[in-house]
Parts: structure tokens; sequence; C-alpha cells
């Protein structure tokens, strides 16, 4: 099944690899070969283990000169869709695109995979192959949100992985978003907070409240700074670097964030068109709104990562572009840069360890 | 602690009469004022009962010409703010105007209260002297939302009145937001979601899939469009009138949305400042801009509804100047000419009577 491109040579040792899965967007493979030979253009160090149809994945990547030579492609003859319940992916699993993308990461091939497939099956898929790190009862998906932080972005998680978290695994989202925030925005002290209906310790669930008393107690040990309870309107502030959430509230958070963009955009498009002298001034405006648009283009912040698990998952949108898939390999090359699969498990280690060793922390 | 106004004539018995609480907001009983003498300009039909300072109140009332012979001020001598926990509220509770405004509609003399207080401090008064209707365990807030659907908003509750919700309550908000859209946005057969992960039947909590079940046996009778699961993406779009969620979720979903929104217009801003030419661009594009910012202007969606008490109460924000005090009472008297709070208990009750006298529905 593995099978070395003939049309390239082979990957240099010295490189950066990232494991993709060029079938599961629903743009196809060419969208995803675009967007690799974007950020292997602007960045000469990255090479990709590519899993789909060998003779379409040749003929794209025969056209993109910024991949010559930095391409394994891996041949499989099926594709998970986006309509598949992660049991059916289970039935077809071994001969698909994601599970050969993943596998790649558990062989040891490449550091980070990358795939725009359905995020339920790509969860099951990682889960089964990557497995959990000792001591995490579920792994998390989290997500980048534009915001008013110097760095342009937070961190919020779990955004989907699991409809359930209790006070454990929230603490341990915390420390293991304090570590994306680390590698992935390059924040040596994040701010973290924890999502509530308001600020008041009496405030919320009762697992928030023993949440709240477990990340504070292990703040110190794991050199966060941690800020209590924050609520929805702090998700995109400047105040807090990492927001941490049960995967029901992060997913419809994050869902109705894009939501207001998406119709706030709307609305802007409509007014400028209401009138000719609006229209005029919208040709104008091109440059500004331009800037406007690039801030809060959702394909630059396009990329979940799935934390808690032995290696890293990117999880791009399905409906991905070439930009969107060029950003989320940006993102997956800086954590694999960064050693970051390691660096979490070790974080998670000792997090785990001073709950369970130091009399006076955990409670 | 009733006294008629002495600069006014008493109130005449056709109009529709709101009782106002004028001391509960962040800018103090001025802005207060000013947003009833909007209401009243615009809409010659409403009184009010106003509670608070009387010496302040008249010589506010005084300078404004629509409020004169249209107001009755109660006075009161203290004032819930914005700090008080609902205990504290409890102990100096019958002397303040909060007390004294939600009163007026408990002994009639009103038929919807407004305030810009503390949200837990009105809830917790409101529950105490309206009391609960009948079989009504939960009440909830509604808030309307900017919105692609034809009338511009959608409902979504509940935001914030209580942090869970079980199946049954979640199909009482179902009932009550569809009440509340037929004699708010005036809509005959409302489109009703139930706010979740995913579409499936198989997505989410064990309460929301029981939800799903009773809310769907129910909406016949109801008269209600149930299209089952929507997610957060859904809550601004065209495709459904009402949301219902769990207070937690639908308060962090809310300020998520405001958050949102509040960092775009601070991202367009900074846009049209970036350099010399933007700036000029923003002056010709000032009318677009001034569209724009009125169609998703909080201001103009401000009021909470408190459904499920017997008695309606909207919640303002507490930083509400004239524009969204004035948007509060034209609600207010929306729901008063319909009769909604009647409607809303004749609802309540068929749907609790359906619920357990029809076999077939309700499992």
């Amino acid at each position: 099944m593995t099978s070395q491109n003939d049309i390239q040579t082979p990957l240099g040792a010295a490189r950066t690899i990232i494991s993709v899965d060029a079938m599961g967007g629903d743009l196809g493979p060419a969208a995803v070969v675009a967007g690799l030979a974007r950020a292997a253009h602007h960045n000469p160090d990255i090479g990709f283990i590519i899993s789909g149809d060998q003779p379409e994945l040749e003929r794209l990547i025969a056209k993109k000169k910024a991949l010559q030579g930095r391409c394994e492609i891996r041949h499989t003859d099926e594709v998970v869709v986006m309509t598949d319940k992660p049991s059916q992916v289970m039935r077809r699993g071994t001969k698909t695109s994601m599970w050969s993308a993943v596998s790649a990461v558990k062989a040891g091939d490449a550091e980070v995979c990358v795939s725009c497939g359905n995020t339920g099956a790509l969860m099951a898929v990682s889960m089964i192959r990557l497995r959990k790190l000792p001591g995490v009862k579920r792994p998390a998906i989290a997500c980048l949100w534009p915001s008013r932080s110097k760095g342009g972005f937070n961190i919020m998680l779990d955004v989907g992985a699991d409809i359930r978290a209790d006070d454990e695994d929230l603490l341990q989202y915390a420390m293991m978003g304090a570590s994306y925030a680390r590698n992935g925005l390059g924040l040596a002290k994040p701010r973290v907070g924890l999502l509530n209906v308001g600020t008041e310790d009496s405030k919320g669930r009762p697992e928030l409240k023993s949440a709240n008393e477990l990340i504070a107690n292990a703040s110190g040990e794991a050199n966060i700074d941690y800020l209590g309870f924050v609520e929805g309107g702090d998700i995109p502030s400047g105040k807090v670097d990492v927001i941490v959430t049960d995967g029901f509230t992060g997913n419809v958070a994050l869902k109705t964030g894009e939501g207001t963009a998406s119709l706030i955009s709307e609305f802007m498009r409509a007014a400028f068109k209401a009138t000719p002298l609006s229209r005029i001034a919208a040709l104008l405006a091109m440059t500004s709104l331009g800037r406007l648009k690039r801030r809060i283009d959702p394909r630059r912040v396009n990329g979940g990562v799935f934390l808690g698990l032995n290696g890293t998952v990117v999880k791009s949108h399905g409906s991905a572009d070439a930009t969107g898939i060029a950003a989320a390999i940006d993102l997956a090359y800086k954590l694999a840069q960064s050693d970051f699969s390691h660096k979490l498990a070790a974080r998670v280690a000792s997090a785990a360890a001073a709950r369970h060793d130091t009399p006076d922390t955990g409670e």
C-alpha cells in the first residue's frame, strides 16, 4: 500500500514531514494539493506524505513546481465521506486515505497529520491508531479564535471531541490548552479562563466549581496564569489566551461565533450594494474592507488540533480551499517544529503526577 | 408609597400601561426617562407607572413634553444595584423600585414590567411577586437575535434564567418561545429548533434526545413547525424562528454572539482608520456603514423577556441608553397589546393538558 511516488525523489531526512489525507475534503484532492504547494512555496523545509488515489495525486503534484521532490504518495482505494458514521468508517477503515494518513504519524514517518475529513471519523481513527496519552480520559479539539490578544488569536477547547467533561477533564483541557498556547502561539505563561455564565465563584454547574479549584491549585506548578471564570463575551477578548469548556458548549459557541461573523459579512455586503452612492463608497473602501476581511477570514484560522493523543492531528474544515489547507499545514508545521507532541505528553504526565503526589494540590 | 404625581393628570383608562423600574440601570433615571419619552412620542396610546425617587423623577419628567399627563410615579427609597446578590435584594426587597415595578403588574395596574436592573435579582423578585405559571418548573429568559429571517429576528431561550433544563423544561421552552414568536413577531406557525452539536437524531445529551421526541409529538397540537436539532450556526439563520436550549448554553451563545459582533465592529473601525485613503473611503461609506450599524445594533434588540410567570417582565440591558430603553418599551407595549401574558398561560396549560391526557403524545 505504501509506494514511493516515481516522479518524486525520496523525502530528505532533514525535512519536517507532514502526513496529509488528500481525499476527505469537499473540494477534492486538487484543492488539497494546491494548498500543499502554497505551504511548500513559502516553507522550503517541509515535506509531505500524501495518502489517496495515486494516479490522480501524481497528475496533480506534477503540475506544482513547489512540490517536486518533496512528496511521498501512499496509495489508498477508499475515502471517508462526510456522511459516513464512525461505525462505517471502522468497517472500511484500513483501506481509507484517512487511516493511512494517521498511520504515518503512528509509524513515526511523519510528525503531524492533517485531514479535511469528517470530524467524528477522524477522531475515531486517531483514537484507534494513536491511542490516548496515559492519564487522559477524554481527548479534546482545540480551535483558534480571532481576538484582541497580541498575537491576534485565542485558543478554545474542547470544541467538539466529546459532549461531556467532568472536573478532571476540564483540568486536563486547561493543561493541554496551555501547552498548545506555548508551542502554537509562543506564549511563555498563557492566561487561562474557565467558561461560565458569570465570573463569581458561586456561579455555574457543580463540575465547574470543582474544576475552578483544581485548575487554581495546579496553576503554579503548571506555570499558567489562571483567571478563574470567563464569559462568552471574553472568548474574542484580549484578556485571556486559553478558554476551557466542555465539547458541547464549545461547539455551540464556535458555530455561533462563525454564524454571527458570516451574518455580519452578509449584512455588510448588502449595505454596500444598497444604493449607487454606497457602491461607489464600496469601491473606494475596497482596501479597508479587504484588510478587515483578512482579519476575520475563517480560512486563516483553519485547523482544529486534536489534543490528548500519542501524536498530533490537525482537522481542517471540510470545505477548506487552497488558502485554508495551507493555513492548516502551516499550523501543523509549527507544532511539528516545536516538538509539540512530546512536550504535551510530558506536560500531561507531570500534571497528573503533581495531582496525585502532592497533597496540597488537587483537593 | 403609591402617590399620584401632582404635575401629571391621572392615567387614562384606555391606555396600555407599562410599569417601569426607573432606578436600576447603569446610566440612572435620566436615561430611562429619556427612553420613555421617545417611546411615548411615537406611541400615543402608552402610559407609564414609574417606580423610583419621586423628586428626581418629577424633575426629569417635567422636561419631557411627550410624557405630560401620561406618568404615575410610585416613590421608592431604595435601589437594587448590579452587585447586589439576590439574597441581599430579598432583605431590602419591598422598599426597592424593582419590587414596586413588578408589584404593579401583580396588582393588575400595569400589563408588563420593564427594568434595567440586575438579572438575577429581577428574576428572584418576579418569581416571588408573580409566581410561576401552573405546570412550569423553570421560567426562561428569551432574547431576540438579529437574523436572516423575514422579520429580521429570531428568538432564543433560555439565555440565563436557570443553568439546568431537563427534557420537560425544554418542551415548555419550545411552547413558550413559540407563543412569544406569535405575539412578539407575528408568526402564525413558528419554526422551532432544538440547539445541539449536530443535526442527526443520534447526537447530543440524553435530555436532548428525549426533548426532541417530546417536542415532535407535541408540535401538531401546538401548531408549531418543529425542525428537530439545529446548530450554533443556525441561530442567526433564516431557517428557524425559535431556538430552544438550556440557560447555560444559551447564555454562553448569546454573549459569544455579542462579543463576536463587537470584535468585528472594532476591527472595522480600525480598518477604516488605517490609512489616509481609508479615512476618506470611510467618510464616503458613512451612509452604508450607518445602515449596517443599525441592522446589528444591539440596542435595537434590547429586551430579554421572562417567560413562565403570571405576568410579563422585560429585562433591559443594564447599560441601556435612551434608544435601548425605548426599544424595550416598544417590545413591552407590543406584548401588552397582544394580551401575551394570558395567551402564554393558556398555551402552557393546554400543552400540559395534551401531554398528560392524550396517550399518543408525550411518550
